[in-house]
């Protein structure tokens, strides 16, 4: 596991990409404290969407689109972004001749605990599988978010390594598709991700938040949680639907 | 809670939507036993949309459009309509400046127990959240189906009140919609529900009945049902396959 | 339930469809052990779908287009084909007049145990239901797969018979479909199937082999898995990312 | 033809729809000059939808949702709008018993000179056909914009009225369809339209334009044009790309 | 070119597809002035489906879905059949090897002049080239529709054929696709067609009529041209929209 | 007009990307000959979509996908490739501050004549407009190639600069998205396309041909045409279906 500590190094790169197209080798690392406060928000992607919407920041996507495979789970972490596209030849001769040229896994490598690899894949292949999963938690990440498809949903449920992805398939993307950047600016489901933004997911969907913003979210998103508890037990003490506070 | 009694007068309103756009204060109720005898049948809606079928009425929609949050639930309750649309402002401006035009709290204000909040509602955006969700179920509705997108799925679920929608988005309708009508005649996938038809929903889709045809539609049903349980009596029984009785 | 043993004769027929439409009474077998090996590799349809890549094999398809009713099952088994086709008469006469040409049941009838029913269905209503699912419980069936409409969910939970299906929902196709092959080459979802197909599925997806090359699949599938095992030790024991086998 | 002078007077009602079903007899007029002004602009959706952007105003949707039936017409005028709802019965009854609840019928009758009908309609059926094209053209209308289907290409381009829709299909609405209300709010592929509003259509989009913004808009966007006219003009005398200007 | 006179016989077959998976060499024929007696029908398409909704026949499918390579072009003849699945070997081997199993040239052999050839067709791949276009005109052929990709638009109209089809693509259906059934029933974007129904389409849609019913649906069909052409004659005469009649 | 002539120099940039994000400033230019070659072509992309199919080649579109705005064009020419993603700041605030980001002028800028300018653009809005078109033209490219919107329809036909886009909209790209890269590998609906790949576009769709395989997919559909036009003369000459050549 790699541990972010005074001095850290970054380790051996696994060279399955160019090390120019590594734009960082560390993203920003969000300061103490904000992930476990956002953890603590409960409802948290609807939460921080709406704060977001006041301070007019986008970056938001549905569960809808970015479906997750364990329905409990709720993450919070920084982004280590990974851009695949397709390679150029037939996958009939790159998968004959082992032309893999996939490299999520110098992410993993890359990968600080609590980061969420976020995958701007390639759609009708899988972009993650199930070994990957296991390599991203023996890693210590988060979880990961990917557009593009997926597979071996039952080894990421078994390593409890938990995804949101657009798309379920069985198909490789081994022979098909090519990682062509690491921690450069990608875009996923019409939301532009930059590394090292927060990204915060539930089974309700995803929140990307720049992360120079974060601070200034989390406190409105406490604040707000806050209005909702009240509300909550408004309800729950009987109060009637007119007399209902009507701030959250 | 809203009890429907002898001398039951509609509550104070919330003044979230204007009173000339309330079609009607009250839907129509069905006639004792009759949602129970809806709740008896098992695997509802297919057998429920045959018997529509066979009397040329229209009027099912399946569970991948209606997906539900709670697929172990199976509702039955008559139709309180509201109806959403856009709102014709910017949402950078209407989300600084807390322009909310939801008034789905005036439907669970005027629910009585066992009714169904059924939402004509808007697209890409929530149209019903936790704490609106937990509302409806203090107020004892059966649940809720949503043309459009819901959020807060932890938070429904953990109160238990079920829902049928299009989408889930953590991104909210409050600066984005506005509430119209409510308890006018609405569309739904396809399909017309008017206020007080009778809403059957479970894991394979939701069924509307013009309440007027239920009665009717309930006792070829339980008629159907009971053919089916012989069948399935007989296919236990080891019938070979072609011998099986074929009237269900 | 039918035993294919020595001397195994087709059962007597149902008379749904025309026995001139049923162009195998028997699909051809798979030899012997060949079901169990695919039963015993795990993410089975990653790594089958690997091996067909490199042997230049189609046949693939992802669960985010042939949904599990049972996300947990796993089966294995030699296709059952069946084609449904949309009726020419308005459905609101045929359910009034009960014109059934729906013929799954005769597929029903012909299976022997450990088939899959692979049906190339009409999208939009149900082309198999609870019964029908109890039916190919009962006959010994694995499963089935519908590129269509499946209904009553819980029926065929309740009696353990997992399916993988395009659509969810209540109408029924008996007034709508007519069933005009059995046994013949059928498309699904863009691959083609013929009787006798092995049919390896799973919540990632559903892979179509076929049964000629089917031994060659598992042999290398097999190896490959060995090389997947080996690589998740290497990640359990701490081996770096940069230093994990590739092979697998 | 209706003329709107000094006195105009709606014209006796068709019936076609409950006179309080009609929320406004007369829309909102643009100023004197307003129109001609939107009608001197070249590539006119465009500048308008830059600066709608600029001023935050929502409303711009392209021509691969509602696609023109006339690629070179281009139309301004003020929303007539109308809004379609599904029948309830069954079709095969209502066709059978000529059961027809369409009344867009209604809104030529009410339209002035220069109007734009805007039908928020119902998908997969016709909601505007020859006749009423026909009609449309007779009472002076600029033309229609239609979400959902609509029919008779010919007969419409024969007359010269151009429409904008999202479907084109045979299958007539009158059986189908009902029309609930004329010259309400309405939503028209994710934009919200009020009567009045300004309708700006190329076969580049539609533009939606609230009258009491749209002098504005129209100032900034003849501004807008001319500086684009000195781009042209500098391109066309050959100035060096990285010297061209930047402000349009 | 074919011509169906006394004693016709059909030619020698061009043996692209087993002479077992031909149902019929001869489709059933229109009775004497049927065809014309459509061809006189202006906005034929939607007249057509009037008639048809009133009968309780389905059978029709809009332009937005069946788009016209010539959309001036107005055809009415009975269907010739052809369906195409999937091949199941690997692209790459079969266009190496020239594996060509499509046998659309069988049906244009088939055909009769004035028929229309109707493919239940494979998507995304062309079922339909220039030369093939060209064939069909050279033997008289009224045009095409197809469910599914056609390509080589500028050769077909050059030769003036003209096709409806649901998709545009240059990729070969060649080394893809296998015709397996002349003149069955087929199913084109969700109607069920049979060899012989008679075919009208024109830039509003398609309309298949079965030929039994053909001759009914002529009959009402003028009648209410006629009706139509009276209101376009009161529209032209300057009648107020409320006095219009409303028969058509 | 940019001249690729000896000693060829590129222009003075136009700074509107940084220079580091330019890959190749000069595209590799096709052999002397070749465009012409291809020029010659009838039906064009779908011969040389067969040539590709036989030599294992991907890289075809069909125009269902990229839709041509002038029909009758034909181009072939190197590509030139864009790269664009969304801005990350709320469209609200870059419009009214006028942050503009897109650089597909530094693309004309660079622009030799006769190449193809390939832009993997931004779905849902403009990536290329009326004065960006105009612009081309004057540079001597022979068109674009846009996956996204375009807008400015009638500009663009003005000066017959020919455009094959996935999408038509008046919304601009300028406040929303963010060019990241000129002449790097791009995807485009599914295929890999790099600079200088040889682009060959019809009416009926776009292939993207790898420079150093061009030659040789010349001369293969130079070859299938002759055998094409033989065929065509026999289907002329009135040969027989049966007896026509099987070759092309």
């Amino acid at each position: 596991m790699n541990n972010p500590t005074v001095g850290d190094v970054p380790p051996k790169l696994t060279g399955k990409i160019s090390p120019d197209r590594i734009r960082l080798l560390r993203a920003p690392r969000p300061p103490h404290g904000l992930i476990e406060g956002f953890q603590r928000l409960a409802d948290a992607t609807s939460v921080v969407s709406d704060i977001m919407d006041e301070l007019g920041i986008t970056g938001v996507i549905g569960a809808s689109v970015l479906k997750p495979t364990l329905p409990s789970a709720r993450i919070v972490g920084p982004a280590l972004t990974v851009r695949n596209i397709l390679q150029a030849e037939h996958v009939y001769e790159t998968a004959r001749e082992h032309v893999n040229r996939m490299a999520e896994f110098e992410a993993h490598n890359l990968a600080l605990p609590g980061d969420v690899v976020v995958i701007d894949g390639v759609a009708g292949v899988s972009n993650m599988g199930g070994i990957s999963a296991q390599t991203g938690k023996r890693q210590g990440e988060a979880g990961a978010v990917v557009s593009g498809g997926i597979r071996d949903l039952a080894h990421s449920r078994r390593v409890d390594y938990p995804l949101w992805a657009t798309q379920i398939t069985p198909v490789t993307g081994k022979w098909r598709i090519e990682t062509v950047e690491i921690n450069g600016d990608v875009q996923i489901a019409g939301v532009r991700v930059s590394p090292g933004d927060l990204v915060v997911a539930d089974e309700t969907g995803v929140c990307f938040i720049p992360i120079e913003r974060a601070a200034e979210v989390l406190e409105l998103a406490e604040r707000k949680a806050a209005l909702e508890d009240e509300k909550c037990a408004a309800i729950e003490a009987g109060t009637a639907v007119a007399d209902l506070p009507t701030k959250a």
